[in-house]
């Protein structure tokens, strides 16, 4: 069972890791690959890692060059998707990286993106309740964010286990390649090594609503979130720390029961076993999410906490197991569980 | 007005950090100098960015080999300050970087350290309410641990003012010196260039008393805390994110108010311009806390986030801070305000 | 066609890589892993990114172990080698990782190990001329050192071309992998981020001897070799820049053809696009060696650039790239090409 | 005996560290900031680690804005510094971070600048045979490249003492700060981070002509020179691993005789003690430049490896230090000897 795959934005940090993934992909073959200002320049000038696309020149993200594809995965600054999906038909996956079709809710899509709603796809998330079964057969695909990963699958089970009150914490230390691959003065080496530093703190960053969804969907009543995002001094990973009042005392063995039953026949999420925690490290170009969950008891709060790979996982990875499920492929094919340390 | 200093433990992060401060001011000379283990080696084995001391040999860490010098700052493992002290008599200024003199409650102390209590002496953050007074003439201190500073100074004024409810949540994302020389496997470099890694998660950091002593003093009520100390692959640096549920609707401008009549006149914090976060990076080296702080309105919470560098203001600038006041010296006398970056 | 593989070593860096690869290669399975002191511990302790095989529990280092198996790698100390391969006989295949039997002149060896000389075995560059010829069938394979196979393959084919003199300059920044998880003070996070460190300067470091056999063997004279190995903040990967006197004056062009013709059909080392100078990030996790060779005229000297992953091609993957070819199978079976970025 | 100093391009990475050694210099006073696009805004914006000067507005680079004060130093793209130090006039000590006065041969200077050349200003090099007296009293001073210092701080002794053949080889390994704070996408943190980069391969980095300058001078004949640069993944530092012929076979210990014959009374260059070799991280923020030497016998070669950090003494302090003396101020006054670590 053979299937083709176009990239668009195949020179950014989402198309990259989308491209190392498909060329270990036993079903998908690499078609078209596509960029904006890129367009005419090999592959290699900008992904010298992938040598066996090294010679690909990148062509213009058309919706002529993506068409004749079974699947189009977008990697583009968001506003792109909904004219191109429109134009490829009905009968391409299309695998959207970006965040045009992630929010329900028109109000706050315009309120963190100051643009018209697009309106909303199948999400891929297949983890959280009803996950898989709104991406089997749908050729359409939101990939979430990368920090809504993150904080969805460490908390959500909480909360679906109505072990804590809808008021959420976390705060989401990140590697830089999130930011994309657009030099900015404050992402140069020189000022990222050493550094620690918040962004988009307050409720500003536009993963805050994407996460509230999904936790509120799950609790089944709004929750409030917490989030502050932090960059740290590293090209990759995600690690979350989540954290919610508790409804009553319970033990660390009760909540850890209620991660178990959600995790315990995923492929991709791990509940690490007591007294280990997960680290950025653990997970570097899997497409594993890591996590741990405690007891804060004179705090009166449940700790959870996860790690993930941005770009895998977090992006690409999260992107292709979506699209197995959506193309009825084993959801595992070809993703890594195991990364690469140290 | 000179005074001489010996420095035990000066072949560890902390020690080094003294030295290289001792070094740069005007009314202290460098004394004596002890170690444990590294006793009768050169200190240019140990700190080899120190050269004016490069040639110094290092005495065992005794009564006999400290007595004699107006101040002795002692960078070592908890445990043994006490004895020291005792032997070392009144009339000699001793200020302790370690953990055994900062906790009032014995129970506390007992609980997180596993030894019975030795005391409390006065405490080396004078930027508390009170803090001058009680360290004016002082001839013992107990430096914070550097956890504690970042998020005590994070959040105090919002207590203070009676913005928030003692209710705390705070991650400290720290560098690995504070960890010290001593070599384990998960301190290695390879282990760490790369790895956001939580430790002490859920209450179980020995820093967690003592923050919730200094925020409960402030508050004039028990505050709980939720504490997550991040290892982050840097040397150096704190950031800590801290927040509470906001008492009723406040704005920004009040929050910032009471922050900056806190912090106004203090030489070494500062509360950033308006829309400005603290980064570690513009703390490396230099004896200041940075501040910010804001609203989620959304989730109605306070966000004060405060960046320092560890082993300076975190630990051996804040012993000489300290030291520079107990000594009658001007406070800031020989203390960087200017950090190195990039 | 079904192959078992035993580990010997694989709670360290090389070993956890053996393994990474491993778990992807599609004809050899995963057989008893076994350790020295972490014996008796589950492998997720030590290799938590590995997580099929985190609930595997380290058998001893032990020929009871380690038989049974097709093949066997040794991941291990040196001097350790020599016994486990005579007791385990005849029948099994051995890759061995470490330096035992990499040297043929027994002076030399005894000369930097100071210990006994154990033998020679089929050396396991297959790029070096005859290198594929040598391993084809073997039952015992020494798998280069990873300063070895950069500083080969980045001057091999200037001295196999006549070039330039034997007299070659050789820098090798490595990342910190390479020294291996054994705690000691200098490889400790805080001493690794930010430093640049060179060691075994002058001629000391234990590659340089095997540099130079396999540097002489192609040049059919005696080459000198002035090498400094230096440590970088980063946790894999190699860069060596060598150069060496030009015999005459020759064009970059012919040069180029030189290196063409040796690496244009092998299918882990590449010759970069001209003006492209290869870099440690483009081969993360990869089995590739990346190349780039130039004519600095004002000096008369070749210059010729190496990248490659310490952990894949410079220990792990080279041991399996020879072990396909040793067994028969294909030698790219179950070999990244493409690395992991950024 | 007081100064006051302008700096012309304060918001940069040479600028901002003029600024922080300036704020410690206790007869140069900070006067006028300029800067080119950044003018018009706060410095705090720019140096965030500045806080005594946060609140100061850069100024307009031009001659009015710079006129007035006894010292200017000018950290500026090259081709600016003659026209403003000619209407700034001859009263000024005018101090030139820059490249355009730094080349005595125009052929060199077109060859690898590509304008016109400006002439030549007494140089900033004090240790050099003849360094001090040409700046006693000067009015201009060209501050040497960063890369210069290193090497040539090296090996000029081993030329001036003829214990080498005037031929060559050098890698300086160098962290991001030097290619300074335009954004550009090889630079940022996502792609420097994992990578050590080689760049200007083969002769044509614009430091090369300079350091043959240098080292043609002291041996009295013209040198030739293999340099290669290589980024590696730190903010500041230079390591710089030289290497030439031995003359005649010669020990370690009269090689060292001439370095510390050499080095023995400067205040800021260090041999290191036999067996030790410096590291970048023992320089961080430091005016100072370490050294170690030995003999690699097998390959009849002296090795001379040199670390300083590229923007203190490679840089920013090196100008001060030269300032100094042009001034007629004691050479070491305000520069740290100690650096930060870890």
């Amino acid at each position: 069972m053979g299937f083709t795959a176009a990239v668009a934005g195949a020179s950014g940090y989402a198309g990259g890791e989308l491209l190392r993934l498909l060329l270990a992909h036993p079903n998908i073959e690499v078609g078209t690959l596509t960029a904006g200002g890129n367009a005419g320049s090999r592959l290699g000038e900008h992904q010298p890692h992938l040598l066996p696309l090294a010679d690909r020149v990148l062509a213009e993200t058309t919706v002529d060059n993506l068409a004749g594809h079974d699947v189009v995965f977008l990697a583009l600054p968001h506003g792109q998707s909904g004219a191109l999906a429109q134009q490829l038909g009905e009968s391409v996956t299309i695998v959207d990286c970006g965040a045009d079709f992630r929010l329900a809710d028109p109000g706050e899509w315009e309120r963190f993106y100051g643009s018209p709603h697009a309106g909303t796809w199948p999400y891929g998330l297949p983890e959280m309740p009803g996950g898989r079964e709104a991406l089997s057969g749908a050729r359409r695909v939101a990939v979430p964010g990368c920090h809504v990963t993150a904080a969805t699958l460490a908390l959500f089970p909480a909360l679906d286990a109505e072990l804590v009150l809808p008021e959420a914490v976390a705060v989401g230390v990140t590697g830089t390649s999130g930011a994309g691959k657009s030099p900015k003065p404050h992402l140069l080496g020189s000022e990222v090594m050493g550094a620690v530093a918040p962004y988009g703190v307050g409720g500003g960053h536009r993963h805050n609503p994407e996460i509230v969804q999904n936790l509120s969907r799950v609790a089944g009543e709004p929750v409030t979130l917490n989030f502050t995002p932090v960059l740290a001094p590293m090209p990759r990973g995600i690690l979350t720390t989540t954290s919610a009042p508790l409804r009553e005392r319970v033990t660390t063995d009760r909540v850890r029961d209620a991660y178990q039953r959600r995790f315990g026949d995923e492929p991709f999420v791990r509940l690490l076993p007591e007294g280990t925690w997960p680290t950025t490290a653990m997970t570097l170009g899997a497409n594993t999410t890591l996590v741990q969950v405690t007891v804060d008891e004179d705090a009166g709060r449940l700790v959870a906490i996860a790690a993930l790979d941005n770009l895998t996982k977090g992006t690409a990875g999260g992107a292709l197991q979506s699209a197995n499920i959506a193309l009825g492929l084993g959801e595992t094919v070809g993703l890594p569980v195991a990364g690469v340390a140290p």
